[in-house]
């Protein structure tokens, strides 16, 4: 198991702690599904600028959600896309019209998964786990990424922070998912590749396990996720074991 | 009046409009003062990676503020500002040692005024405002550094988000000032050089000064500022001439 050095101290054997886990949920963006086709479509459209766009239209994309719940101005995730993306777009001095604008918001809905994620959310079907995804993106840009994928079948149960009108890592978030899923909440797992959004799931208590694809710290929020991990692969391995 | 075509639709004329204020409330950080000395103390200490560190430190100081108070898990800000130091020496990969991180946070308690506050400060006093800093910073952050800077009798109201455990941009800190400055909300005006802070208080019912001093967009919260001038001695001129 090549993430056992970044495995946090386990009460009794790892077996014994994964075992009453009756449902996993997943975080969408980054987690299940990859940004790098919008990225690369930053690039295409802004040759040269691709890499600068993303990154700071993502930093204000997430800024803006943090911000908004703050100040109790909830907008809908597709909203604040576009917002951050004019922000981005007029702090870089790159000109944005209508068109390109769509094609952006277009490829958000069209997303591809990680090369790891489907083999191994057949792994954890099989194991009899309900499987849900708990997003910041609302309802209209969810359904149509997760049919495009063709996960529609595994992941049943597809929960918008929307119906709370506040962002992650507010605890009502990840509330919702106890009260959609009807388990206990130490029996749900969370997984995400945001390291504050594991905390934040940790703090609410979850059993989170945080994907750890950069290799970046953890995040200093008192509330470190149980488990890092590499990749999906390796989370389906755990369980498959066990 | 240079910045006379950021100023937004004003109801009567300016004069008219700005005359009811009777207090000032003023950010610290980035606003009155510079924290240009810990960006050249950060270079001083690791050369050529200095502009990375403070960058990141900062970004994850102001992350870390947001996502404690949405889980709920305040911290004081001196602990924030050490923990984002830790991640971001963690990120680059750059070793801090406790000599030089304790130099670093002494660094935030000596920081110098932007060129133009001090004449600025001295002529809003003579208008007879009152004038208050409400800031994230803890208590004994703010003492010291007011007190280095010789504010102390211009400025005797010092707000710290502390009193209410929960930081910018939630309402219940723009609440303290009314609270401190026993006068009516719309007769505050509050000046800060973060745009999303003078969302935040605007969406409070401040009227509010953004202070763009690098010519950024204004950011897409709903809320957006009632002035936008390029430093303090613009919004003196403003407030002398009515």
């Amino acid at each position: 198991m090549h993430g056992r050095e970044y495995t946090r101290v386990v009460p009794g054997s790892l077996e014994e702690y994964l075992s009453p886990l009756r449902a996993l949920v997943f975080d969408a963006y980054g987690t299940l599904f990859d940004v790098h086709s919008v990225v690369a479509l930053c690039e295409q459209l802004w040759p040269g600028k691709g890499a600068a766009l993303s990154t700071l239209w993502r930093a204000k994309q997430l800024e803006y959600t943090w911000q908004r719940s703050l100040m109790r101005r909830y907008e809908d995730f597709a909203r604040i896309t576009e917002a951050s993306l004019s922000y981005a777009c007029l702090a870089l001095g790159l000109p944005v019209d209508e068109e390109r604008r769509r094609s952006l918001m277009g490829a958000y809905l069209r997303l591809s998964l990680f090369p790891e994620v489907r083999d191994a959310l057949a792994t954890l079907k099989v194991s009899k786990l309900d499987l849900a995804i708990l997003s910041n993106g609302s309802p209209a840009m969810l359904r149509p990424l997760v049919a495009a994928a063709g996960l529609g079948d595994q992941i049943r149960t597809i929960i918008s922070v929307d119906a709370r009108k506040i962002y992650k890592p507010a605890p009502a978030v990840y509330r919702l998912a106890v009260q959609r899923l009807r388990v206990p909440k130490p029996t749900i797992g969370f997984v995400s590749s945001n390291c504050w959004d594991a905390c934040g799931a940790k703090s609410f208590g979850f059993r989170t396990f945080w994907i750890n694809r950069t290799g970046a710290p953890v995040d200093e929020l008192g509330a470190a996720p149980d488990h890092v991990i590499k990749g999906l692969d390796e989370l389906a391995e755990l369980l498959r074991r066990s």
